[in-house]
C-alpha cells in the first residue's frame, strides 16, 4: 500500500505512515497434518490457522445438502505482553474469545455457498501464538487461506457434493482507528490501546462489507470519522486480499502427506 | 416517527412503513428493590432492565477514583417461540449472552464520566423476559434510563465522590436491516431471519455513533447500502432519544422504597 | 380469607391479620409464546409462570405412554434487595435452587395423572422477578395456572394420547411460621427472616397434602405448634383455590398465537 | 423399640414389625485421622460420619463471636444396587446431594448454641458407603454423634471460646411412610419405592420436631395419616436417641491419635 | 516377608524393618451390592474398592469382541489428616486424582485378556476411606482381588462372550522410596513426605514389570539407587501376591445376594 | 549420537537405527514478549515453550524465601492427525494433560535450587504446534532452555533474593520403548502405538534420573529390557544436553525487548 489513500506526513512509532499496514507474511501449508493450514504475521502478531475438512455435518444440519464451516479462535497464554490464565484451566471460555470466534466462523461463511460444499463440514483453528494487536483480522484474513487449501485439498481427494466453486468470493479484514484525531490502518497493540475510536472491518476480494464493527473506546464519533475510517479500511483489504491471492497462486507441497 | 426520512410505500407485516419504530413504551420503576428500573419493550419485545448502585469498585480498579459501570444480559428460557435450556443449568454463558452484556456495557460507558461517578459501581441488569428481535437494543435503551434513576439515587443519597453530572449524554440503540432491497428499521423477529443485512447502532442524544455493527447475513453489502442503513438508524435513536427524554422528565415514586 | 380461623387482633407490619393472605393477583396468558403462562403476585413477590408443552418424552421413559411434567425455579439477580450474582455465570445451580425446582415439580406431578399426558412433556419455568417472602409458594400456585392452560392448549391441538381429563386436582402452596409466638399465614421477607418456625406446606384443593416441610430456624417446635400452622396453611390453599379457579373460569385471548 | 405404639400383625420383608426399627450400629471414633467419627448402619444402609473441627470461621461471620457448623453428603458410586456416576466427574453436583446436605446441616445447627461454640467451624462429612433406604436419616443421627466427639475433643484441647456446653439437645432422625395403606417405620429401599407416602422427621431428644418433610408420592395424603406418620416418627427418634446416648457414654480411645 | 532381601539392622517409626510390609489385611465381598469388592489394609491406609460389571462396552469399543476394565480413585474428604474439599464441590477432578485412575486402569488392563471377556465391561472404583501413604498402590492390590470376584460372578451368571480365563496373571503394587540414604518398602505417609526418591512399582504374580514410576522427590538418583528400589519392590510384590492368593482361595458368600 | 550403545542394523520408518534421536533443532527467544523462550523440534514434533518469570509467590508459599516453578502444557487442537475438541470449550482439563503439566514440572524443579531463586515464579507453558510422539520429552528439554534463558533475564534486571546460581544441573528427557523386541530411542508417533512397552525417561546433564515412568501398553516386561530401555535413554538425554549446552551458549538477543 505504497500509494496513500490521503496524505499524511505523520509518522507512527514503528515507522509506518497512518495509512501503511504492518509487513505481511503468510507461511501457507505450515502445518504438516491440517488439510489447510497459514501462519500468517501482521508485524509481530502471529496466528496459527488450520483448516480441517471433515465428511458430514453437525446433526441440526442433517439431509439439507448443505456443508458447515465454523472457527474456534484461542491465544497461548503467553502470547501476550504479560501471562494470561488458560481458558482450559478456568474451566470456561471468555466473551472475548466467543465473540471472535463467532466472528471468524461468519467472516468466512459470507464467501462460501454451503451448497457447493456439499455435506461436509471444515472447522477452523486459529490460535495466536504472540499477539501485537490486530489478531482478530491477522486470523480472518489467515483463515481465508487455510479454507481455501483445505477445499482444494478435498476437490483432489473428490469429497461427495463438493462443487467445483463453493468459494463464491476472497475475505479479509483490518483494523483501523483514530488516534489524536488522525485515522490510521493496522493498529499496532500500543497504538489500539490509544484509539478512541477502534474499527475492524472485513470485506470481501470485490470490496463488499462483510462485517463493520466500530466502537467508541474513548468518545463517541461522527458520520465523517466512520467515513473516512471506512476508506482507510477497504484500501487495507484491498492490499491484503493480493497478498492473499499472491500466495494461494504458488504451489504447495501437498498438506496432510 | 410520523415524517419518513426515506419516501416508501412499502408496509409490512405488522403495518409499519420501512422507517417505523415499533410502539415503544418503558415502565420507569418498575422494581421495587433496584436504585433504577425500567421494563422496557419494543413492540412484543419485553425486557427487564435493573441498575444496581454500591458503593466501592472491582479491585483492580481500587484508589483511581473512578466508578464502573457493567452489564450482564439474559432471557428467560420460554421469552422464545421455543423454550431455550437455561444457561445457569448448562453450565456455561454462551457466546451470544457474552457478546451481548459486553455490548451494553460499552454502551452506558460511552457516556459516563466514571470519574464523575466517584469509587461507586453500578451493575446493569436486562433480562429479556420475552423476544421478538431486537432486544439487545431494546436493551440498551433501558438500561440507560434504569441508570440514569441509579445516579439521581445515589445523588440523593448523596454518596461519596458522586459529581453533579456524571452522565455525559444519553444513549440509545436500533436495529436496521435491508429486506428484500429495502432498508428497514427496528426488526421484529420474522424480519431479522429474513434479513440479507442487519446492523445494530448504538448513539449518543447528540446523534454521535457509540457503536456500529453490521453484518452481511446473507450477502456481503456496499457502500451505499451501508449509507442508508446509517441515516435509518440515526433517525431511529433520535427518536429513540425523545422518548427517553419524555419518560425521564416525569415524577417518580422514589426507587428502593 | 375474611374469616379468621383463630381470633387474633394482632396487626402485621403490612396491615394483615396473622391469618390473612398478601393480595394475590394472576396475570393469565402473559407470555405470547408459551402454550400457558402466569404471572403471579403475592403481595410484592412477583413471579412469571411458563408452561412448555411439547411432544415426546424424555429418553428413560420412552414407550411407557405416560407424559412428565417438569420445572425449574430461579430468581432474577435484583429479584431481591441486594443483588445476588447470577447462577448462569458462577456456572452452576445453588442447593436453594435444586431444591425449590425440584419441589415444583413433585408439587404438580402429584395432580398430574401422566397416563393422561399421552407421551408428552410439560416444562414448567417459575422466575422470579420480584422477591419479597413465599416465592416457592408463589411458583407452584402460578404454576398450576400455567399448566391448566397449557394441556387446554394441547387438547385444542388435539396432541396423541392426551386424555379429556390429565389433571385430577389442582394445587396451590402457601408459607406459615411462627413470630413471636403467634402462627402467620403467608410470611413476607421480614417476617419470614424473624419467624422461629417456617413451614411450606403444598395442598390439593380437595384439602389433601402433597408437601409439608417445616423447618425449625430458631427453636425447635412441638406438635401443638406444628398443628396450628397446618391448620392456617389448610385456610390458606383453600382460599388460593378459590383464586386459581376463579382466573381459570374467565376467557383468555388464545396463549401462543 | 420392642414395644410397639400401635398394635400391627403385620410382618415386613426383613421380619419386622410395622414400627420396629432396623439394626442399628454405631462404630464410634472409626476414623483415626477426624476429631469426632462414627460409622452408622441402619440395617445394610452405612455411613461414615466425620466432624473435622478447625479454629476459625467463614469470611461473613468474622467478629460476631459465633460458631459455624455446616454438613456436605455424597454417597460412593457404587453405594447403590447398580452404578452411578460420580458427581466429581459429572463436575456438578445433584439437586438431591444439594438437598440433604442441607437438610443435615440445619438439623445439627438446631442442636448447637453457636455462641457456645466460639469462633470456630465444624465441618461434618457424611458418605454413604452402603445404601438400603433411609441414608439421610442415618447420615443426621450418626453425624451427631461425631459432632459430639469433636466437641469434647476441642474441649480437651481448650479452643478460645468454646463454652462448657454447646450442644443444647441432641438430635436424630427417622424415615416413615404409608405403604399399602399401613403407616411403616424406617423404610429399607425396597419398602421406599413403594411407599405412597413418604416423611423425614429429625427430632431433638427432648422430642420437638427440627424438621418435617412429608412428600406424597404416590396420593397426597391426609391429616390423619399424616398424624400417624408423625406418631410413629417420633416413637424411632426416641429409640435412637437412647442408642446414641448409650454410644457416647462409653468411654473411647482419643481420636486423632 | 520374614527374610529382609539385604540386612539391615534399621528399624522404622512403626517398628518395621527397612524391607517390611504393613500389615496388610483384604476384606473380600465387604459390599452387599457390588459384583466383586475389597475393603483392603496397608496399616492405617484402607481403601474400598468395588467392581461393577455391566453388559455391553462404550460405544467406541462396539463391535469389536473386547470388553472393557477401567478405574475412578477418589478420597473422601476427611481420609486425610487434614479435611480436603470435594472435588465434587470445586467441580472439577485433581491432577493426582486423574493421575491414579488413569494408572489403577493401565494396571489392571495389563493382566486381562479383554478378548476373553467379551463385550462387557468392569468398572472400578477405589475410594480411600483412610489415607496414610500408599493409597495407590493399597488401591491396585485390592482391586485385583475386586476384579477378580467380579469376573467370577460373570461366570457364575453365564454373561455372554466371557471365557475361561480372562485373567492372564495376578498384579498387586507396593511404594519404596530411599530415606535417609536408605532404601525402604511401603512407605507410610510420615516416611513419604520425608523420602528423597519415591517410587511406585506394579508387578504381576509372575513378577514382570507393569508400571515403574520413579520420582525425584529431593535429590535426582543414581542407577544403583534405583536398582536398589527395584528389588525391594518386586520381593513386596511377591508377598502382596501371595497374601491376595490366599484370600481369593477363601469360600466366599456369593456377593450381590 | 553416532556411538551406538548396542550393535544393531534394523533400520526404521524414516531411516534412524534403533538408538537415533530425531533432528532436534531448538530456535531460543522464539517469544519476543516471555522473558525466555524455545520453539524446540524434536523431527515432526514442535512444542513452543515460554517462562514467565513474575516477582512473587503463590500464597502458600510466602515468606519462605523460596521461589516457585510450575508448569502448564497442553495441545493446539489440530496438532495432531485427527482434531481434538479444545479442553477450553469441554470446559475441563483431561487426565492426560495434568499428568504432563506436573511431570514438567517435577522435572524443572528437580534442578532447581528454590532458596537461590528469592520469592519469585517462573511459570512455563508447553504448547504443542505439531505433534508427532514425544511431545512431553521435547517440551520438558525445551522447557529447561526457556527457564535458563528466564533466570539470565533475571539476573540482568537484579531481582531480589535470586543467587547466582539457583540452576544446580541441566534437565532433558527421551522416550524409549521395546518394539518387536527391539529397544528403540525417541519414538515417533507410528511408533509409539506399536510400542509393547513405553518408558519415558527425564535425567539431568550429570546423567542422574528425575523421573522413571515406564509402562507396559502391551505385555509386561522383565528386569533385562527395563535395563536395556534405561542405557537408551541415558545416552539419549546425554545428547540432548550437548544439544542444550551448545543452544545456550550461543548469544541471543535479549527476551521481551
Amino acid at each position: 500500500m505504497t500509494e496513500a489513500s490521503e496524505p499524511t506526513t505523520l509518522i507512527r512509532a514503528d515507522g509506518r505512515t497512518a495509512d501503511q499496514l504492518r509487513e505481511v507474511t503468510i507461511e501457507r501449508g505450515w502445518s504438516e497434518h491440517a488439510e489447510g493450514s497459514a501462519l500468517i504475521s501482521f508485524g509481530r502478531t502471529k496466528v496459527l490457522c488450520t483448516a480441517s475438512f471433515t465428511n458430514g455435518v453437525p446433526r441440526w444440519m442433517n439431509g439439507k445438502g448443505k456443508g458447515w464451516v465454523t472457527a474456534e479462535y484461542a491465544m497461548l497464554p503467553r502470547a501476550t505482553n504479560s501471562r494470561n490464565d488458560r481458558e482450559s484451566v478456568k474451566g470456561r471460555i471468555g466473551g472475548r474469545t466467543h465473540e471472535i470466534s463467532r466472528l471468524i466462523g461468519r467472516s468466512l461463511r459470507a464467501v462460501v455457498d454451503t451448497k457447493g460444499l456439499g455435506e461436509n463440514t471444515i472447522q477452523i483453528d486459529c490460535d495466536v501464538l504472540q499477539a501485537d494487536g490486530g489478531t482478530r483480522t491477522a486470523a480472518i484474513t489467515g483463515a481465508y487461506v487455510a479454507l481455501a487449501d483445505a477445499i482444494e485439498w478435498a476437490r483432489d481427494k473428490k469429497f461427495v457434493g463438493l462443487r467445483a466453486r463453493p468459494l463464491i468470493d476472497t475475505v479479509s479484514a483490518v483494523s483501523v482507528g483514530i488516534i489524536d484525531g488522525t485515522p490510521m490502518l493496522d493498529l499496532a497493540y500500543v497504538e489500539d490501546v490509544r484509539a478512541e475510536t477502534d474499527m475492524n472491518v472485513v470485506a470481501t476480494g470485490r470490496g463488499l462489507f462483510v462485517e463493520v464493527q466500530g466502537t467508541a473506546e474513548g468518545a463517541p464519533f461522527d458520520r465523517r470519522e466512520l467515513d473516512s475510517l471506512l476508506d482507510l479500511a477497504l484500501a487495507g483489504t484491498a492490499e491484503l486480499t493480493r497478498i492473499q491471492e499472491l500466495v494461494l497462486a504458488q504451489a504447495i507441497a501437498a498438506a496432510g502427506e
